[in-house]
């Protein structure tokens, strides 16, 4: 195999072999491919696309060039969810608990935020005590006996994604849907899950613009997952604005708590029981409707609840944070950001609110920076709501009185007020399955 | 500027502004733009092409990236000749003579040869004492005084031309018109003449396979050279078969001195006649009619004939060779080739004639390797001709009896004997003004 070669046969629009394929990924992991004929190729696959079958072969290469979780102790039951990205998205802390509470199991490593996106591991570690590096005999452990384990990645997965992905970010290659399904799917096929839901944000502040190009994404990684032998569904969901109200670690997670108490922001509620459901439909074979029943009464009955604070406990955190969220303690300083204006909120870019609670010290810029769990902004801003001038748009938390200023006005240029109501957009466009 | 910017916008079809392809050109000729990110934007102008206005724009900058040669002094008289490679092409010494017999002004620095293409300078180095290094002050002079003077490439012509096209020959982005245009015509813009003609070679053993294609190329590097302010045609010529029979320094010396006598293979001096109309008529500013009778004249007269001993004396050459070609020498091995069965000539394989008579000594494998300035091949088998078994293909020079073997077995695969006569193709396709 020349490289030279596959970059012609893709560049004519041919389709490469499966064995080219995995020789690419090793060749490129491997440092034998250099960096400027791999780019050319990705270029050349931006235009020309890959099958199913080449997707399919580049994401399983991918997955096999770094560890794997073999799961397969827990037969059919693991499920998986990922979720394209967004502000405030605390789903992870809903979903898993309701799913696990109904029979699923729920193992599953998580990232910690970098920039402007938080991860769902510093949110847990919000719960003092809470060990988000458990073994992994107790991880194992823990899913069997419980159903449930959250921990903080370790090990090396889909390394050839690592690499792939940092070339494709400086050489405007990222927005290819072969490209992107392969980098996802090749992660979650080594996290090793049987059943994946994901949830394909779109709008504004997701991942994808338009839900038709949503729409494209997520069929195209329902099909690589069923190639792949997986049970598989994906969600396209809005991402017009922030989930629910809070961003930021303790106040996710006081957010998310409310939500399995059976209250908590309608929009944040809604996502997490098709979520939720999808889930459960998956895992366990059921229906779409009885799925559903099964998840809205594990909400009202309180049994995600309790498997919040069973999980919780048996990795170590304090539950009663869970039953007195106020133990979570509050900010120094918590200043409202008022409207200066009547009218609707026209738009709210969820990207500049997130980056000012990083300002405000609830994310990292870098990766050795520290977090303060408490710092966050509560964003009551929501589109097609009416608000009168003086009314409070968002609350900001932080022990830096000094960060307030710029990130007030952050917070203030990312959200349009304006004398019509925009179109009201639907919160869950469709499910693939 | 950000490269990844330059990317995005050509990978979504925008055109890159002047200011942007220059900074482009300087970047990479400076290595602060990486491999990894021109590979990309390569790959994304193979797919979105360029436009003509961003064509010149990336041509003057490579042009503008090294050493040029100023021919001011010669006004609007000086003329050049290009051909885009071949194999026994000698046509620069029958219509550098012819042009300047006429009045023009040929200011001229040639390559050497590599692979499987000859250089003019080897070939001028056929006669004994031939200076191809003559001081910048001696070659303006003789081209002021003689008309003509053809020395060897010193400077640092077009270096960011050079460089791009190490990355495109590695990356599969060699065959995209606007970067074969923009990587032809800065070298020639950089060589300083006024008018300009073009060889397009078409056909098996050219760069362009098919006239379509050739056309496409021959058209666009028109309008380049146009936009950069110079008089421009291109010739589209066939290369199915190597030009004349004669392939090796001398051997085409010689061919070329028989065609000034008023002689030679019928292609080869048809081929000189129209690349020759083409030069007089736009450094003279003359009709096509008019160009064309005055070159048969120089032809038939002896004017050129004579302009090539007054050229070759000038620079040192022993001009007694022109008159007495035999004094050129014989090589010890000369091996006929004879057709193993009777048949029409249905093809030549131009490039793999040329790599045997490199074996031969003709030419070189690499950079240091000397050269026999006898040796080579005369191929007698021209595509539509009727052979009898037992009839000369071709001869085969040299003084290394031991590549006899592998040469012929090489020319005789490249030569393809069939029962069908195959479809007389035009040698002149076109001149494009």
């Amino acid at each position: 195999m020349r490289m030279y070669d596959l970059i012609t046969k893709k560049k004519h629009g041919e389709e490469l072999s499966d064995g080219e394929i995995g020789a690419l990924v090793r060749g490129y992991a491997t440092g034998k491919i250099p960096d400027y004929q791999m780019s050319a190729l990705l270029m050349a696959i931006y235009f020309r696309g890959m099958s199913d079958r080449e997707t399919t072969s580049l994401t399983v290469a991918m997955a096999e060039s770094g560890d794997t979780l073999d799961l397969s102790d827990f037969g059919t039951l693991t499920v998986d969810k990922h979720s394209t990205g967004g502000v405030g998205d605390k789903t992870t802390l809903i979903v898993a608990p309701i799913a696990a509470s109904i029979g699923c199991k729920v193992a599953k490593m998580s990232g910690r935020g970098l920039g402007h996106t938080g991860g769902t591991v510093d949110k847990l570690e919000s719960f003092p005590g809470y060990d988000t590096s458990l073994s992994s005999d107790k991880f194992f452990e823990q899913v069997g006996r419980v159903g449930i384990s959250v921990i903080g990645q370790s090990g090396n997965f889909a390394p050839a994604d690592k690499l792939l992905y940092a070339l494709r970010d400086v050489t405007a290659t990222v927005d290819s849907v072969p490209l992107i399904t392969s980098s996802i799917m090749s992660k979650k096929l080594a996290a090793g899950s049987h059943s994946i839901v994901l949830d394909v944000k779109c709008g504004s502040g997701g991942f994808m613009k338009t839900p038709e190009d949503a729409e494209i994404l997520a069929e195209g990684m329902v099909r690589i997952g069923k190639r792949c032998g997986r049970n598989i569904a994906a969600l396209i969901t809005n991402m017009d604005n922030p989930l629910g109200f809070a961003i930021g670690n303790s106040l996710e997670v006081i957010e998310a708590i409310e939500v399995l108490r059976g209250g908590g922001p309608e929009d944040l509620r809604a996502v997490c029981v098709e979520l939720a459901t999808a889930m459960v439909s998956l895992a366990l074979e059921l229906p779409e409707e009885e799925a559903r029943a099964r998840v809205l009464n594990a909400l009202s009955s309180g049994a995600a609840l309790d498997m919040l604070k069973v999980w919780i406990g048996a990795q170590g955190g304090d539950i009663s944070y869970i039953d007195d969220t106020s133990k979570f303690g509050r900010s120094t300083y918590n200043h409202e950001v008022r409207a200066s204006k009547s009218g609707y909120i026209s738009s709210v870019n969820a990207e500049a609110v997130g980056i000012a609670s990083v300002t405000l010290g609830a994310g990292r810029a870098s990766k050795e920076d520290s977090i303060d769990h408490k710092a966050g902004i509560m964003l009551y801003a929501k589109p097609c709501a009416w608000v009168n001038e003086g009314d409070v748009l968002a609350t900001l938390s932080t022990e830096n009185d000094s960060a307030l200023k710029a990130a007030e006005e952050a917070v203030r240029g990312a959200i349009v007020i304006s004398s019509v109501c925009p179109e009201k957009k639907p919160l869950v466009y469709k499910t693939v399955y």
